[in-house]
């Protein structure tokens, strides 16, 4: 048992705000590495991409037809079609090796590379070939150029096809294929090492036993940092003694260290000083509900986050100050990445001028009701909710039927309807 | 050179609303399977899940502070403290094992099991201990239950904690953690196959080379798998060889199969043909644009969606009839998981009655730029768009000032700000 850190209160409670911004101006996007483009969908591009090809490299037929030169179709219709030599088959990746003249046509598939000498396709429904493949009758003229695609139509070489800071979507990892590149540089992913502390802790999977509990706090925060882009760095419960927490706080890889439980002010809670002692404990205690005993700082090149033990207060205080650091050194924006919908307030909301609260809603029939600001041991609140609802030390509470934005936990059961169908079909 | 396929146009084309209507009757979730705890996040649980436990299994601290009987408390202000003997520490997983009598107290850590006796406790803020730590004096009554933690306040034995259908939060796997879960059943994975055909194709990876083209589609489908929760299984690309490709789409281990190329009706398509054979052919030819030439249906027990190789044709008739199939197999809404705004058009969208179209379109200023009805070639189009249009078939386009809704593809450029922070704050 420790006997030298006394009980004692926070002397003075920093605002939500004032950390916030602090995070935002200690915090860069993290150097880039090379990604495999398989795995780059996701990810944030560290590079400016130009395309150092044109695609397509060829000109291709942007439909089944037959390839001619346009001129010779001119005057072609249903009563009075017009014959052509039908020479060969030009397939994709298998071109037409000869020469299209004047009354010749080559079979030619979409995606097919153009024959040389033709400059335009007539679609196969127009069509008639005869039984033997050597004839084909065509009914429709076409322009020159019509059913082309150019060469360079989709991109152009030299063209720039993706800005930095992108974040890779499954059509623009398809367009790097495209484009033949094997990989791209992205900003790298956070390293983020857990640090749970507690010797009344049990393994996740265990069964609760006695005066024991079960970890569930690293259970929500591998779940939360893989939302945000984080990977975990290896995980083990630590006791609550001072030189392993100390040991786990320091650790090299980690740009992100998430400590949880022992950030309090407590007997047994060595967090903050290991922390202020490592590097700096640039804040600790926070004016908000719930989460007010959070620390953060900074050990080595780390940010370092001491999140209160108690399971909302762990939810809120990474959402707050965690979430957006996380994401900024992914190259990812700071904000809160939950979707948002605005409804009235069933229940008025009580807060206190200068506190942020974070506050679990309910919907019910379209409207928010408040399920509990305090409570912070009560995980199961943040099941039962919908999302949350954020009173800014502006206000002493919100009102009964005061219109409030919901950051919803999930979309499921608030799904749009299908975009195919109008309201009314 | 297949030639027993002439090419010829679709007899007729199904509205998208009919082909969506029936994936939506044919598709059944998957069965359950069993999923470790760590891996359970995102994933729609199969069981209802209740509690076999209360958590907390003992009464707790919800303070640091001091154990006592309440009501020997009452009375006690800064002016007039009580003094306390101080029998010992509770500290999480440590209980004081003693009894806690008249005039007694005992050292309680947040999370500490009540010990004995005790019925409420000081928090630490209003208590002075002496230097020796054996006595405490207290400043500020506690009423009987003040502080503590009732066994259950969590979660109580038998109680239905979660319910089958819900896609896990991470909140809702630190409660199965807390609850002692080490496992859930969770809906499968669909489990998908991709089907890439194409002589002129070359893998992901390569650089474009002559009249061949880099595999793009299978790149673009693996991330929208991966949105919509399927699981690819081994993938290559194939030749253009009917036995293949037949072999291909007959895997006995796919949920679903997604051809990409071969899906239309010319020389080299053989994948209706193939699919007809194998199982059911049930719709060729829908009336949309792009991808018109999709086709689908069933072969065994799975879908099989034959979608066109142009990657815009391939990304649409994907997100219109692939990816519903395979969110609702899993589980999941089949709605659109795109976030939607509302906003006025630049210009008008030109369409036809009867027939969906599915536009890219641009954000500027608050408004939506159509970027293209048609090209569906033209990959870039989807990289340069922030979303798409659905103009359905009721409608013969879209006036210039029309408010329409987009379906974005992705939200970074739109993140909405801070929730600390208040208009003008």
């Amino acid at each position: 048992m420790v006997r030298d850190v006394r009980m004692r209160g926070f002397a003075e409670r920093a605002d939500v705000a004032e950390v916030d911004a602090f995070l935002a101006e200690e915090t860069r996007s993290l150097a880039s590495e090379e990604v495999e483009l398989l795995d780059c969908t996701g990810r944030v591009l560290a590079e400016g991409v130009e395309s150092k090809f044109d695609v397509p490299g060829f000109p291709r037929s942007a439909m089944d037809g037959y390839a001619l030169r346009g001129e010779e179709s001119f005057g072609a219709s249903e009563y009075a079609p017009i014959p052509f030599d039908v020479l060969g088959t030009a397939l994709p990746g298998a071109a037409f090796e000869g020469q299209v003249g004047p009354g010749q046509a080559v079979r030619i598939m979409t995606g097919a590379p153009i024959p040389s000498g033709a400059d335009a396709v007539v679609m196969a429904e127009v069509c008639s070939e005869s039984a033997d493949g050597d004839r084909v009758e065509i009914s429709e003229a076409v322009p020159p150029q019509k059913n082309v695609g150019v060469a360079g139509e989709d991109i152009r070489k030299g063209d720039p096809v993706l800005a930095p800071g992108r974040r890779i979507r499954p059509q623009d990892a398809a367009l790097l294929a495209s484009i033949g590149r094997p990989r791209v540089a992205c900003i790298a992913r956070p390293r983020v090492k857990l640090v749970v502390t507690g010797n009344e802790l049990l393994p996740a999977g265990s069964a609760p036993e006695g005066v024991c509990i079960v970890d569930s706090n690293s259970v929500m925060l591998r779940g939360l940092v893989a939302r945000d882009g984080g990977q975990l760095l290896p995980f083990e419960i630590l006791p609550d003694d001072p030189a392993q927490i100390r040991a786990a706080m320091a650790d090299s890889q980690a740009d992100v260290v998430l400590v949880s439980g022992g950030s309090s002010v407590g007997q047994e809670d060595h967090a903050p000083r290991l922390l202020a002692e490592l590097g700096s404990l640039d804040f600790h205690g926070i004016s908000m509900r719930p989460s007010s005993p959070t620390g953060l700082g900074r050990a080595g090149d780390a940010f370092v986050f001491l999140l209160p033990g108690n399971p909302v207060s762990c939810l809120a205080a990474y959402e707050f100050f965690a979430g957006p650091t996380l994401r900024a050194l992914g190259g990812r924006p700071r904000a809160w990445p939950h979707r948002r919908i605005r409804l009235p307030l069933a229940r008025k909301i009580a807060s206190s001028i200068g506190r942020t609260d974070y506050v679990r809603v309910s919907i019910e029939e379209g409207r928010a009701i408040p399920l509990a600001t305090s409570g912070a041991s009560i995980l199961s609140s943040t099941v039962r909710a919908s999302g949350a609802v954020i009173v800014s030390r502006g206000h002493e509470g919100m009102a009964e039927g005061e219109e409030v934005e919901i950051l919803l936990y999930d979309e499921d059961g608030l799904a749009a309807g299908s975009p195919l169908l109008e309201p009314g079909e």
